[in-house]
């Protein structure tokens, strides 16, 4: 059974068995390429979900597992409803970890989901109830669950960051460079200009 | 000084000044609100941090102290290119939180963005080095840091969700159904449509 660390779950808020999904997926792509937890920046996780749909926590395991943090811009949804993602470090190349279909539908079997149909919420569900489909997810076999694909000529980038900064002529908050915008001859933030919303 | 649990150091992956920011920052929210760390969903937190800039980490400490991560869906970013964000739930109201100028200036006198100006990763600045300016972060007095304002009339809300999901004909890969396409009558996800590139 895969080694789950405790400040995961303490991290999602609540125990569930998708953000475990997402913790397995994380350590695989680290696997397949090579790398370690990434404790700084340098590599991107892409996961796959959208919104209105369930299962997202993914997200959460492989912000853990990857150390691609939202916060140091390493995650970012492709928007496509779909548990799976993309690890992609420039010099390593990119995989591709995708939740099996017959996996997923398996899992429907796990009380876990009656008591998330009727709508109550993960934290409130009995941990004698969640514990069996969390071991099931950490312990099934890896081929059975995830298909796992490197992918050739992959690319990924962010905008080259700059340091430069000032404040906003008429809030006075600090605004990074790229975001200041011009208006009547003064400089201003974004919501300021009202450009925003224009 | 605010108390910060070793197991968000472990989620960021680095020391560095600006997560625990973010940390002080979710903090606060959540006082202002009046709420508890979120364990499952139903509140928002949204950064203003944008792409380019540095800072960003900020989001981190703001997922790990409310409990709003982005796996979850519980955070977005505004992408104004500002140290601030705003949490929102929707029986509470809302507050913004925002870095105050004179703070992230004063920040500048601390070696560690000595480091930084000169490429070197959070990771392997000394302790030493990061370690007073943490600890000047996690407690300067609140009100000399961050400007809290309680909005009125604030609103921010997710496509209502859906479980229902089905197969990509091609793929066979699992999709909810929002993101299902339809393309010379066979039902494909967005990757297989080729719609999302078109």
């Amino acid at each position: 059974m895969v080694d789950l660390p405790e400040w995961v779950w303490e991290f999602h808020g609540h125990h569930c068995l998708v953000m475990p999904m997402g913790y397995r997926m994380g350590l695989i792509g680290l696997r397949e390429l090579g790398m370690e937890k990434v404790k700084d920046h340098g590599a991107f996780a892409l996961p796959e979900i959208g919104v209105g749909h369930p299962q997202t926590c993914v997200a959460d395991g492989i912000q853990a597992a990857t150390g691609c943090t939202y916060g140091k811009m390493m995650m970012e949804s492709t928007n496509f409803g779909k548990i799976a993602y993309t690890l992609y470090e420039p010099s390593k190349g990119a995989v591709r970890v995708a939740a099996r279909a017959e996996f997923l539908g398996e899992l429907r079997k796990f009380a876990f989901f009656d008591f998330r149909m009727k709508g109550v919420k993960p934290s409130e569900i009995p941990l004698d109830v969640t514990q069996p489909a969390i071991e099931f997810v950490l312990s099934v076999p890896e081929e059975k669950a995830f298909k796992i694909e490197k992918l050739g000529n992959f690319g990924f980038s962010r905008a080259k960051g700059s340091f430069v900064k000032d404040v906003c002529d008429n809030c006075g908050e600090v605004v990074f460079e790229r975001y200041l915008r011009i208006k009547d001859g003064r400089t201003l933030c974004l919501p300021c200009s009202a450009y925003d919303r224009e």
